[in-house]
């Protein structure tokens, strides 16, 4: 880290976008610009900047901490993850530059991303908990997904490249939150885990079977083994900014090259996240039916955009190399890798150290409970049966069928 | 590449030897020394140095060339690799120093390695082929599979360590001979294939049936995305060095982060590969049948003596992370992987650009042809059938099992 490094602050962050010739469209030398910090996630400085006489013009300063935010400097962090972040934007921005941000400017030194500031958009978590639907989400997401995953991987970069990009996104400290946090420690208990203490029978008795823990050790080796494509790492529908029309994926700083299956199951597993919340948040039947219907509609629909969006790769790769037998026993695993480690990604939010809005925002404590203890069965489940499922239909009614144990 | 380097001779590797340091254990500096070439490999210089007065006071010198050797300046290969084996190699040294040679000296700038000459020791290939058993070779390369792939993987490795390990040994051009080679060119015309003309319509067969190239896919994927141990890489009995009672494993230049099953596989299917020519290399029926029935034992034997190995790996593992249940589901494909990437390794020599003097040594036409076929037959079915191996008898029996369609 240079002697140059200094976290910004709302009045620094203002001297230091004024000096960038890369915002000089947006901003002319002399005018007013207002900053505001509105970091709400757990790892870095976030400021919006905005020109006093048009706030319309605007952008974001993303600065990253060498420790982890939420905790303090006791859990130190790779302030490097901020270049892992700017590279990894700038590739998904070259194949899907519709959902992923403007990035105006990378500070190698200040380790800060001046990009667009999307504000016209909310964070999806939220809107989803508001029982909001977006009608091209699942387009936008499965079109995103088979993009940044299929063009950064074997089926489609040369041997050299793809693996020249191994090597750059190496991300060990990032992943091993990972490794702790969704693989590891929601299977055992640890002073770290968070849960609701009406479903802790569920919870002992979900750390307790062997075979939940013969299924979570596949998953974190094929996390830590696999490097199928550059993954976002933490796609989850609080990195979704979303409005009606418009989809965009933010903050890939967990990035690496892993399985294309945890990005496409931490769609699948937040979404269901959401449904599992509305088990309570909705008391009307028919609007808890009709958003339920949107949210399953949704995974599969997105699925279904995925597989399609993907099948222009498979139309280009060599027929003798990977003729259609492959190409189907390719896209059944990842399906199932979806399910298995989706089944992982919820599971982590209902045990582990950082939970969901979706259901700690539920402000009754039994409902909050009782949506809970039905998360906890739907990621089970998909974890304990995702070798077995060979559709996104077949995925869907697995979670559908699952129950609340409590409430 | 500096512009100190430059390839060496005979004359001028004396000179380089005497000024080293490290070997002053060896030589006495004004003694006189004689240098021989005789690098039979397809890719590097190798000198055999000698002090005259006391040939068994000697080492050997390996330099790395700018190309192919066996092919020419027209095919250029990375240098590096002489890096990539010296690394390698200090790691097997110190997880199993009895099976790997010593090195003395590495030179970044000459991309030379100055390392123990392994003088009492042959080919193990040739040793194969004159039909000489090898007693202790079983449990030697077991536990070197174990030891290499086992204590070089997430099983042991901290996440941080075996991450920077796999950028160490990003090897992509070396990486890219095995993906065409062994994976690619055997399974469809291409002029680099050579093959004995007896063999065609079964080298048509194979290549014309499907499921071959499924099979040939999911292994091929494995080998470009499964970063699970530092692999040896190119793990044939022509990297082994032996006699009655020592066991070395040289040549690490293919070294990278691959399956574990790439280097088991490659061992068992050499192995197969000397079965098959024994098909007609030995006439004589007890003979023959005794000398089979010693590799059989030996593939049995180092596949038992590399699970008992491993054991001492799992012992130490969190259990709760990894129950006996996923213990035994990882061995299981290990075993599978094994069979299916050794399959692949025997169909390359049977096949492709770079044969083998088990079987490209046979003198009579006819007999050349037979053995041929029964190794392309042996290896087609371990590939077709690797998925459903359960045990290593199976592997065998199923290999044994074969005949050879020509003769």
């Amino acid at each position: 880290m240079s002697q140059e490094y200094f976290p910004l602050e709302p009045l620094s962050v203002i001297e230091y976008v004024k000096q960038l010739d890369a915002v000089q469209s947006i901003f002319s030398a002399d005018e007013d610009l207002t900053a505001e910090e509105i970091g709400d996630g757990n790892l870095n400085l976030v400021f919006k900047i905005r020109a006093k006489a048009d706030p319309k013009r605007t952008v974001v300063v993303k600065q990253s901490l060498p420790y982890m935010r939420l905790v303090g400097d006791e859990w130190p962090l790779p302030i490097e993850r901020a270049r892992i972040e700017a590279q990894a934007l700038e590739i998904e921005a070259r194949l899907c530059p519709e959902h992923t941000p403007h990035v105006y400017h990378f500070d190698p030194v200040m380790y800060a991303i001046v990009m667009q500031n999307l504000d016209n958009h909310i964070i999806m978590r939220k809107g989803l908990s508001a029982g909001v639907q977006y009608p091209h989400f699942a387009d936008h997401i499965g079109k995103f997904l088979a993009k940044t995953l299929g063009y950064t991987s074997d089926l489609v970069l040369d041997y050299r490249t793809k693996k020249e990009q191994v090597g750059r996104f190496i991300n060990p400290e990032l992943c091993k939150i990972t490794e702790d946090l969704v693989f590891t420690e929601p299977y055992r208990p640890t002073e770290r885990n968070a849960f609701h203490p009406a479903i802790e029978p569920q919870v002992l008795a979900m750390q307790a079977n062997t075979a939940v823990h013969v299924e979570v050790a596949k998953m974190k080796e094929k996390f830590m083994t696999q490097a199928q494509a550059l993954v976002h790492g933490d796609l989850h529908t609080g990195s979704i900014m979303i409005n009606h029309n418009e989809t965009v994926v933010i903050d890939p700083e967990f990035a690496f090259y892993g399985p294309m299956g945890f990005d496409i199951g931490a769609v699948i597993g937040n979404l269901l996240l959401s449904y599992a919340s509305h088990e309570t948040r909705t008391k009307d039947p028919i609007q808890q039916a009709d958003f339920r219907r949107y949210l399953t509609e949704s995974i599969i629909r997105l699925w279904k955009v995925f597989e399609q969006e993907f099948q222009a790769i498979w139309d280009h790769v060599d027929a003798i190399n990977m003729p259609k037998g492959y190409q189907a026993d390719y896209m059944l695993r990842l399906l199932q890798d979806a399910a298995g480690m989706g089944g992982c990604k919820m599971l982590r939010r209902v045990v582990g150290l950082a939970g969901v809005s979706d259901l700690r925002g539920i402000e009754d404590d039994t409902d909050r409970a009782t949506a809970e203890s039905l998360a906890l069965n739907i990621g089970q489940t998909l974890l304990l049966k995702h070798s077995q499922i060979n559709t996104i239909e077949a995925l869907v009614e697995l979670a559908v069928g699952c129950r609340p144990t409590y409430g």
